[in-house]
């Protein structure tokens, strides 16, 4: 999407330039739009490590992309197998609760293994792994586009209905394209629309504690000039009460067989509000966000609590002297707890969009857009 | 209630000490507990107008003592009654929408035109006014804790349901002591269970976006001793679906003759996963608090927004300085948008509990406790 009007990758190789990769340094964001060179595979595990950048789908490129360093720096030594393979698993261990990047690893895994079960020379082999990181960027691009498409049916429909009046839609955290390549998830309709000519407004949830939506949603709608405002997470509700939301869109961190969303902290609490107001409430997930394996996600999903320091501290750029500084916000002896998602009942979720089309949150209804997994 | 282990009022004269109101001054909190004089009808204006200050009960009670200052300035003066006239007018227009404020004004003037009517001299009508700001105060303190003792024996209920178990209470923003005289309203209950030796601990919102529950609420809850915890505004949806909620209780701004409730935003989200989980709402306060002219609370109460910079911008100590700092945590050109409260409608509030006793949220209900209504 653009950024200061120009389109942008979260993550790209500029044509020709062979001995580095660039990425966004999200640390700076919103503040300041930071584009940083990585050169080696260590340069990139720091990146992932420390949070230059984030978002599943752009952790497992990074990842993917750490590989080609590690072949092109073990192409003169004695042991390159036995040397790239100690890359793999150090950059597998960067956040290991990541799935994306476990599954960008295997994928490089696999190319790695065919080209040295088919005898590529060590710089034939990282040629090929690069190539495969991009096609692993491509592929993110074409998903998020695809799911961009049919959620922009929804919009449309909604758009018609109004007789071309805004359309007003709310999401939470972010699920944008900063945290993916390009067009996100639950953003990818939003972009669609707009570039459309649709006319559209976002309410960005500022998603506490770490205030993704407030920081990062609100940065990049507003770098591709989609008109939008923060509210806080309190607000939700007030608004689809007074008929000023059309739809909501969020992504997920993973759906059960039954359509059982987990997603940020305070999802649910939007799902019931639109529920009570009748407010479409849509999830966008990309079909590899699918778990499989489990039904109930209230009772089976286990949620992650994060570090109290969240609550109690907030970083931002100080309003006198401009320097970035972390602030306490809470008395010095009260505890907090730090829960980082919760789980959305499929009751309360009226479709999923994936890259294969829209479907029901249930078994059934995700079964006939994934028959392979009857 | 306890700080640093005294007992403890917002606003109270020292014995014999008539030259001065102590208050204490809520801008240094969380981080630092001041108490500050006030000696003047000027001061108390500015302490009012700046937020020394703030909650309802006590807004009205530091203008009751501002107008005991208007007399006893005025006492030597040719023109006593245009002099104090003057400064109740000035009073009044401090915080031109508090209720309390000119409730309380109201209540002083009514004894200064009886002191004046009666022939009091200047000194003797600064006593009268003097003794009904200390019977404000005493009045407002027996209704807080009056709703305290109602508000007890449904905690003491739950206590006894669960064999003596911990009874987890949520919270929203701050209807506590530090917004009363003493007690609070949807604290008083708390508090009397903790005394009384019941087992509770309380979930505080945090109450975005101006944090009254992360700083204020946990504040007093800590001085006081009471467990607790503070969690994002985004949690108690969670919390409520995984049983670890056994009732949410709330203050109010203003409940309407059918029940529905306006408070701080977000109140109605939580209201809604209170109801979708089974976990009872209560809404505590004194009976001025009714709006007994008006039944649709969602369509008839106006909701004021505020500055949105209030979303933009935080303050907070400095993690490495240690100075009260105001950072910015938004994107410089993103628009947000800040609504003060919400209205939850009555269905979703399992009852009032006020100064006269717990009512159904219902008009028969309330009329039952206020037949002099019908």
């Amino acid at each position: 999407m653009l950024v200061n009007g120009y389109p942008q990758r979260t993550i790209w190789m500029n044509e020709g330039e062979r001995d580095r990769v660039w990425i966004i340094d999200q640390r700076h964001l919103p503040h300041d739009f930071v584009t940083v060179s990585l050169h080696s595979v260590a340069e990139i595990a720091v990146a992932i490590k420390d949070m230059w950048l984030r978002g599943a789908p752009l952790i497992g490129a990074a990842a993917a992309y750490g590989m080609y360093f590690a072949c092109v720096e073990a192409e003169n030594s004695a042991n390159f197998e036995a040397n790239v393979r100690r890359d793999e698993a150090m950059l597998r261990k960067t956040r290991p609760t990541a799935v994306n990047l476990m599954w960008a690893l295997d994928r490089q895994l696999e190319v790695f293994d065919h080209c040295l079960a088919n005898g590529y020379s060590p710089a034939q082999t990282a040629e090929a792994i690069r190539l495969n990181a991009e096609k692993i960027c491509n592929d993110d691009v074409e998903i998020c586009s695809s799911i961009g498409d049919f959620g922009l049916s929804i919009i449309e429909e909604i758009s018609r209905r109004k007789n071309g009046e805004t359309v007003n839609i709310l999401t939470h955290c972010n699920a944008g394209w900063v945290a993916c390549i390009d067009w996100g998830t639950a953003t990818s309709p939003i972009y669609k629309a707009h570039d459309k000519g649709i006319k559209v407004h976002v309410w960005v949830d500022e998603t506490r504690p770490r205030n993704q939506g407030g920081r990062i949603t609100a940065w990049e709608l507003g770098q591709h000039g989609v008109p939008h405002t923060i509210v806080a997470d309190n607000t939700g509700g007030h608004l689809m009460q007074h008929g000023m939301v059309d739809m909501c869109i969020v992504g997920t961190d993973r759906v059960t067989r039954q359509g059982d969303v987990a997603n940020k902290i305070g999802t649910y609490l939007k799902a019931l509000a639109a529920h009570a107001n009748g407010v479409p409430f849509y999830v966008a997930l990309p079909s590899t966000t699918m778990d499989w394996n489990i039904g109930d996600g209230v009772r089976e999903i286990p949620i992650e609590t994060r570090t109290e320091a969240e609550l109690h501290e907030i970083d931002g750029r100080d309003v006198v002297s401009g320097e970035i500084r972390t602030v306490r916000i809470t008395p010095p002896s009260s505890p907090a707890l730090n829960y980082g998602f919760d789980v959305t009942p499929a009751r309360y979720v009226t479709a999923l969009i994936t890259e294969r089309g829209i479907c029901p949150a249930s078994e059934d209804g995700l079964l006939q857009l994934f028959p392979e997994r009857k």
